[in-house]
């Protein structure tokens, strides 16, 4: 089908790299962790996190914020904050992933979703700032959950354009880099998305051996079991 | 481009109704509140669940599970214990949402992700059942942002094939929902999808008024607000 909505969006920077039918980007999508030298393109980078900000949130709110670190200093001190010497010496994945040329950050604040929560259109929900125990009154963390759909986005659409693309935890280091890129009280990294160009060898991650599950497991009609 | 990969997948059953490039889903993708008569074809809903289960997750655990629920008379349950009398009679939106044919639980259950991490390839983690700080030892809460990537790709593949779709939190009557459906305890709803077909008039969310944030907005190079 031709492409007609993003021809007329500006933004869209990339949009000459052979884009792929939807399900082809998903089905393509994997975690890559031995990135090349090659640096990426800025306006690559732009395009990704501009296809993010199309992902849906509660009220809108869009409480998300993205910190791109290429500045190979900086992405040198993630690297060293946020895992072990051990790791970065010892594992076979530290030198593919330590070369990719982008690290970006997504960070999201739940008070931006209390504050969007207190406006007038609102209120009536009792999920705003004024309520002692906004936190637990909201039943899913949707701060989180609406930053990893635009999370979602960036991936598919960086598999889109070619460009290699991982999502990873930060189980360490999390206050020492925020602290380091000046992040102010309240936001907290969902992980970070790490892009550029793959190169071999890439060996697919052992935790694929478990198989994905297929939808015969993982559907229920009607309710549980039936 | 022509797409290769998915004629390969016999389990994509909805190939032939014209998809889209994959921007182009992202960029129609809106969250229908007005659904007409018509029913959602099963091979239809197949294909959008199929679809999520190409999502990432933590360590592959695929914590996911997806309730289905078409039947009339469980709908009307649905909505009955979710929604105030109040909104069912007066709301504008609320015919039209509750028309949809098809409505979809996505659920999660944080103890899949502990049993995961208890394996001898993540137990090193200290992220598995015998961390008596197990749910706090989690930076993010990754079982609700696995969920919420599958929930994604499955609004934007609903979108692909030109079925309409929304996805709603659930803020009341969650408890009640679960036990008539005889979910296991543990499992909890990152919401709803709703899908179907979409019908005149839809006027958009008042949310939208606020405007999208632009990536100037929402970038930060190499800090915040450097």
């Amino acid at each position: 089908m031709v492409s007609m909505l993003h021809k007329l969006d500006q933004r869209f920077h990339a949009v000459t790299c052979c884009p792929m039918e939807l399900l082809d980007a998903v089905l393509k999508r994997r975690m890559v962790r031995n990135f090349s030298e090659r640096p990426l393109e800025p306006r690559i980078v732009m395009d990704i996190l501009n296809c993010a900000t199309h992902a849906p949130s509660a009220g809108f709110t869009q409480g998300w914020e993205f910190i791109v670190i290429s500045d190979p200093h900086r992405r040198q001190q993630f690297w060293e904050k946020t895992t072990t010497a051990e790791w970065r010496t010892t594992s076979r994945r530290s030198e593919g992933l330590r070369r990719a040329p982008v690290l970006i950050l997504p960070l999201t604040n739940p008070d931006i979703y209390f504050e969007r929560y207190s406006l007038p259109d609102k209120a009536a929900s009792g999920l705003g700032k004024d309520n002692p125990n906004k936190q637990e009154a909201w039943p899913v963390p949707y701060w989180w959950t609406d930053l990893a759909f635009a999370v979602m986005l960036m991936l598919i659409r960086a598999t889109d354009l070619g460009v290699a693309c991982a999502f990873m935890g930060i189980f360490r280091g999390e206050k020492e880099v925020l602290k380091e890129l000046g992040v102010p009280q309240g936001y907290r990294p969902i992980g970070v998305v790490a892009l550029g160009y793959p190169q071999s060898p890439d060996p697919p991650s052992p935790s694929l051996r478990r198989g994905r599950r297929s939808v015969d497991e993982i559907v229920h009609y009607e309710g549980w079991n039936r």
